[in-house]
């Protein structure tokens, strides 16, 4: 069985590491030094805004957790036929609702990084903030590459969870509720 | 079939419903007035962070979408006995994947908007952006409120979500990847 479903998975996975760990480079060296009014230098970093280095932590986190995922991938494809209907139902629950907690935590993040960072671009006028964008914009534009990509590996980590729910959902009966099915 | 499901998924969609409005309701009725320097009157409203306008709006839609699933619950409870295998599979295909954005999309912005009002709670140094809330206390707590409660109906929907994840994998069978399995 599960041939392409390991396959898919394995470069879902991989995929979803390559882009969480970008992110998270292309955030957490970001920096860009700016003269004011000639006399001192003022430095731009990614811990200004507080959802920044939250952002890498948790993608650095995540990247770690499919990394784990990935090893289990290529070690429980060679018994997974034998294994019992109970213990693979457990198992595949433990799976889907850790990266269900993944993807959504991801994309809590990314979304709050992209709020604040929108903030910075836009100010606001009510609130008496400024913009400061203007002043360090390449530093800008950097971060704005980097939320691009974290929304890519939201993509990704969504359909490795669409792929977690498949083959924990698909063990159920299709007509009688949360029963388990035997093999067919 | 499906009759503890049935139920299961009105109950979910209904208190999402209720959730969605009450959030709605208790950010776009916020407001407070305070005289400055004695002088002029200066009133907050949830129009002063775009985040709280979006909000409103996006709850307000994903409530309609889920009115509209709740209708379609009781009239397909009739005669889903009845359908066949082809069309109950693209049917549940199209009914995940609308759950699914409506999830994904309510929790980003109540993530966005979490942020932001953050922002107003603690100001940000780095930026020059000054604190809100200690002027507007009364306001900042019902907004406090209305998030909290946004995430509640965050987790209604995800486990919505859930439920409509399971009524489409589980027509899969276990052992061949994604083939349909006949009825047992």
């Amino acid at each position: 069985m599960g041939y392409w479903a390991e396959k898919t998975e394995a470069f879902l996975r991989v995929s979803a590491i390559l882009l969480l760990v970008l992110t998270a480079c292309l955030v957490a060296m970001d920096t860009q030094t700016k003269l004011i009014m000639y006399t001192y230098a003022k430095k731009a970093t990614f811990r200004d805004l507080k959802a920044l280095p939250v952002l890498v932590y948790i993608d650095g986190v995540v990247a770690g957790y499919n990394l784990l995922q990935l090893s289990r991938c290529s070690v429980s494809a060679c018994y997974k036929g034998e294994m019992q209907s109970p213990l693979l139902k457990n198992l595949s629950w433990v799976h889907f609702l850790l990266d269900q907690v993944a993807v959504y935590v991801v994309f809590a993040t990314t979304a709050a990084a992209t709020q604040a960072s929108l903030l910075a671009v836009t100010g606001s006028k009510a609130m008496q903030w400024m913009k400061l964008c203007g002043r360090y914009t390449r530093f800008c534009v950097q971060i704005g590459g980097a939320l691009l990509c974290g929304y890519v590996a939201c993509i990704v980590l969504v359909l490795t969870s669409f792929l977690s729910a498949y083959n924990l959902f698909r063990l159920y009966s299709p007509t009688k509720f949360m029963q388990l099915k035997s093999k067919q």
